[in-house]
């Protein structure tokens, strides 16, 4: 069917290369754009958003890449208020209000405004608490951030020495910061946004500690924004990338507020200074958790950006010729080329697709745990932290595999590509680093091994720990190899095996004679590779369960099912190690899955654009020259050096500074 | 034995955590050093160079993350200019020059001059061009650089498309840029400084064209700097990383040059537009070799340095505790940390040795290429793509795994790891794409094998080729673990038996009908993945070999040995399928290996900061609040933050401009 050949708001023409792999792309890409999304309605909203601000030259500076960090703050807080303003003006319910930060690409100063600061008083306030502060905060009386992490203590939140002392003759915490590693250090909003924010402290009341609690602390004027007395507070300095946040350092000097400001839902002080505890603490986990499940949405978006530049590209490159003697070649013809972008694809789909269940599953869970019902949530403090780790390793590996992709062009900043990878390193360290989280889901893990070897059956996301030792993998054919549940047996056997090897030496260390915790850290790096292969096997079935499950047209079906199968291949081919060593595959089922994965590629491939163009991510949030939907690349290239202030001048001031003596002085000259 | 405990210039204590470790390391770091250095006359002069350097403020600015990008390019020719002056006042040779340079990690703006631009007159001017040009370079009265790659062509010379055609009537040649993608695009210093560059153009002669010759072309007035008639030049914009270089592009717009200006060694046109070719284009390959062999020093360096501040950032930082209320952890003691850090740090070792033997290599060839005798030139191709490729693939691989090792923190610009790993990515695609590189050294190997099924005995760096099909790995025992020469064959088998099994395919395919070009294609993964494995085993064997050559006291001896050994596993192990594949080891040998890389990691452990110690990188060098030689990271840290202007003031001008309206408003005051 011949497509209509489009010209962009340029008036350019559609790069022909480009046109022509979207004539012959195989499906429709509105109704994968509208699986994506969450529905036709969804996609609607998102084009209504991105015309609201896109129209609007606040949100669209092409020239942020010469800001300095203190104007790329400046930059990040006026598109921060600027997006408050709409929500109000436009009533944006938390959807509205986050997808438009996610069509900015997160590039603003205040979001822990929404993600952190609200959802804190939420669930650790009392409702009276909550009756003062929760109006402040969202009419933007009061600006917030969450305050937990410090200099030299981050994820051991029992390490926190911040203190908080009841005094009871003025009715008042003092906090304080004792030693320079106490100072708060990270929050978003804190170095030089925020008004209030949520510390956590330890309590002490008459000399003992209670343990972590949560303070409502104002840290500066509501007239005029200094900060208040005792209160020392600035920015940490640049990072390596979301420079548009002045993430802060807090120093507390005896700063003192009414007993009312410890949030008490869950714990209480008297007046006189009596400490009860009256709900569970537990509580406090689901923000997190949320914030966790949230930047598994995000690592997969960065990868959809990643991947549609580099495919884009890939198409309207051309380099050498495959023939000797003939035209050059659209790079994407390369099969060393498709094995980079092809396999990034895929796991792009896989990501968004476990996103997705992962969203739903907590919107499944939360309630209950609102309830104060906990049966699920270990099982889901072990699911979001494998997926916010894995999700996050795998989305900066495959992006950073795209813009290598790029070639030399994939290192300019106009390119898009290294800011995105950038970006999503964050996520890698921040909110739970992920060495510690697999840790985490890894003592989930052995203590349902445990379970399940003292004879209970195992449900959820670790039932294929109940599947016995016998494991034969019947693959014998090509056909087999596109069979996604015998591909799905394989990832769980594979993951079942280490997983139980893992608990097998771990329990045999602790018999001999060790000590816990000497046993753990014996183990750590299997430990830390169960709750790996775990999380991997996560995403496959994830992405099968999906693919399985949608109601797709005939032909969108087949696409995603190759592609998925192509996935599962990859993953087994390239962790090979894993799959043999437990018997998963012998090494002929190896060999042909390689001469599967072949063919997939060249099935994949009329489908190449197709697949990234059904993210349908508007050129401005994309922000990449190399991947603009009309692929006018070399034009687009040239014109952003006309942005460069360098080029301003013809001459650069170094010239007469430097250069000029240089290229005049003699040999004898003095320095 | 009893060691001083330092005292760093602040007059602050060596942090306890860290004087404890440099207390029980069990070698004499000296040693090391000097062989590091390559010997001890090596390691007094790099002192020297750091005392020069600086002491001089030019040298040392702590505030450099905050320059916008012209302010960096200023920097950074300020620094380039001010060397210069020190090359001439000192009379430094070319080793002390290049050594100063990474010793302010390249961060400069005009070292193409040196590395380029110089060497290219060297290899492509006629002794007549050279007694000119050459004195006019060294002297900086002109400041050069070397243009070849265009916005539409990088890698593949052939499709190059700026043309120099010959004007007979006035003895010139006309340059002149065709098309958008035909403009120069890359070239270090093109931008804003050079004035003049070596350009590489399509020579054409009555209407034919002889392929791409060099030609000196003016770019600025050296009376005002401004760009001459029929140029336009200027900078290509910002980059992730190197902003201290101006990176250009260029227009050449009906440019004339004096016939004598097109470089004519190895190619001549005479007065009639007569052309003749006179020397081997062979031996321009040798400055691009010379600089992938030096890119692979860079990359060693880089990693040394990532896993110097990580290492001792770790032996500082404590969090949580590995036993159950017990004193919070040095990071380090963790089985995870240690299995980031340690390939690491043996990796380091690995890339350092490998790069010095190139080095050598690269010398004693270098020779007889100049004396036009090319027996060992292909080889010399092969073997720089594949390590310049492997070691910038490596490098930057471990560095980011040093940079998250340090949880948040490493985040941070100061951290100084995120900055090198941005810099180091620059090897990856620049100066010959990996992917493309790696195809080189395939394209090699398959030649090798073709050479051997034809009955040549094969030497030098693929004479393994040679061994048969009845390897059996001997390896019976965990003393078998530790043999060197053990090692070394495994590699060696499964590299053989990868590229030989790749050499079939390609073989066969050709055999059945297929074109070549379509053979190569349709295997251009296992060859990619040939050349991967022989790179992989070229590291190895580097090491071992240091490691057997070198004269060493028996305790370092033992010390390298050792880390050698933790390399050779931690590659097996990592890569398992690739040595069960090929039968190299079986699963039972995995699981020794597994168990002795394990136990090596606590023989590791007394020499973790030793082992980066011995680097003795200077802290202005290493420039990381993270790795400071005296450990005093949190009071690094803040103090960092008192140089970042938003810390200046209270209250940040966005304040006024933007979050004051928006605490002040109410929910009907419109926008």
């Amino acid at each position: 069917m011949a497509k209509p050949v489009l010209i962009n708001n340029n008036g350019l023409r559609v790069n022909p290369d480009l046109q022509k792999e979207r004539d012959t792309g195989t499906f429709n890409i509105i109704e994968l754009t509208n699986i994506i999304d969450g529905g036709p309605e969804r996609t609607k909203r998102r084009h209504e958003l991105e015309q609201l601000l896109f129209s609007d030259p606040v949100f669209t500076n092409p020239n942020r890449a010469f800001l300095s960090k203190s104007q790329l703050y400046d930059y990040g807080v006026q598109k921060s208020v600027k997006l408050f303003h709409l929500k109000r003006k436009y009533q944006w319910n938390e959807e509205d209000y986050f997808m438009a930060e996610s069509l900015l690409r997160k590039e603003i100063s205040l979001s822990l405004h929404h993600t952190m600061f609200i959802p804190a008083i939420e669930r650790l306030a009392t409702d009276e608490q909550k009756a003062k502060w929760l109006p402040l905060a969202q009419s933007f009386k009061i600006l917030g951030t969450y305050a937990q992490t410090e200099l030299g203590h981050g994820t051991n939140l029992l390490g926190l020495e911040t203190t908080a002392t009841f005094d009871q003759s003025t009715d008042e915490f003092v906090l304080r910061t004792p030693k320079i590693t106490s100072m708060k250090w990270w929050p978003g909003g804190l170095g030089k946004s925020s008004t209030h924010a949520i510390v956590l402290a330890q309590l002490i009341i008459d000399n003992k500690s209670h343990g972590m609690h949560p303070f409502m602390v104002q840290l500066r004027s509501l007239d005029d924004h200094t900060p208040l007395p005792g209160i020392k507070v600035g920015d940490i300095g640049p990072k390596i990338a979301i420079n548009t946040v002045d993430n802060g350092f807090l120093i507390l000097n005896q700063v003192r507020i009414p007993r009312d400001q410890m949030l008490m839902k869950n714990a209480k002080v008297s007046r006189s200074g009596k400490f009860t505890s009256v709900g569970n603490s537990k509580a406090n986990y689901a923000t997190m958790m949320l914030v966790r499940v949230n930047m598994t949405n995000w690592a997969a978006n960065i990868l959809c950006g990643s991947v549609t530049a580099a495919m884009r590209y890939s198409c309207v490159r051309r380099q050498s010729a495959l023939k000797p003697g003939g035209e050059e070649e659209q790079v994407i013809n390369y099969q060393s080329q498709q094995y980079k972008l092809f396999p990034a694809v895929a796991t792009a789909y896989a990501l968004m697709f476990a996103s997705q269940q992962l969203h739903d599953y907590y919107n499944q869970i939360y309630p209950q745990l609102a309830r104060g019902s906990y049966t699920n949530l270990a099982e889901l403090h072990s699911q979001s932290s494998a997926l916010k780790a894995i999700t996050g390793d795998v989305s900066v590996h495959h992006s950073e595999i795209c813009r290598r992709a790029c070639g030399g062009h994939g290192y300019l900043w106009y390119a898009g590509i290294g800011e995105a990878v950038s970006s999503g390193a964050s996520i890698i360290t921040a909110e739970g680093e992920n060495t510690v989280l697999y840790q985490q889901t890894a003592r989930y893990l052995m203590k349902q091994v445990a379970l399940n070897v003292s004879g209970q059956t195992l449900d959820g996301f670790t039932s294929y720990l109940n599947n016995d030792d016998n494991y034969v993998n019947p693959i014998q054919s090509s056909e087999h190899c596109h069979d996604l549940q015998i591909l799905n047996d394989i990832y769980q056997n594979m993951a079942n095996r280490i997983i139980k090897k893992t608990a097998h030496r771990l329990h045999a260390d602790m018999s001999s004679g060790l000590e816990q915790h000497i046993a753990w850290n014996k183990n750590m790096i299997q430990l830390v590779r169960s709750a790996q292969v775990h999380s991997h096997m996560s995403i496959v079935k994830a992405f099968i369960t999906s693919v399985q499950s949608l109601v797709l047209s005939p032909v969108l079906k087949q696409v995603l099912h190759r592609l998925c199968v192509f996935y599962c291949l990859y993953g087994i081919i390239n962790n090979s190690g894993d799959f043999i060593e437990t018997s998963s595959i012998n090494l002929n089922q190896l060999e042909l899955m390689r001469e599967e994965e072949i063919k997939l590629l060249s099935q994949i491939r009329p489908d190449a654009v197709s697949l990234v163009d059904a993210f349908d991510i508007h050129d401005e949030t994309l922000c990449s020259v190399l991947g603009v939907y009309d692929g006018n690349v070399y034009e687009k290239l040239y014109e952003s050096t006309q942005r460069e202030p360098m080029n301003k001048t013809d001459v650069h001031p170094s010239y007469y500074k430097y250069i000029r003596g240089l290229l005049h002085s003699t040999p004898q000259s003095k320095l």
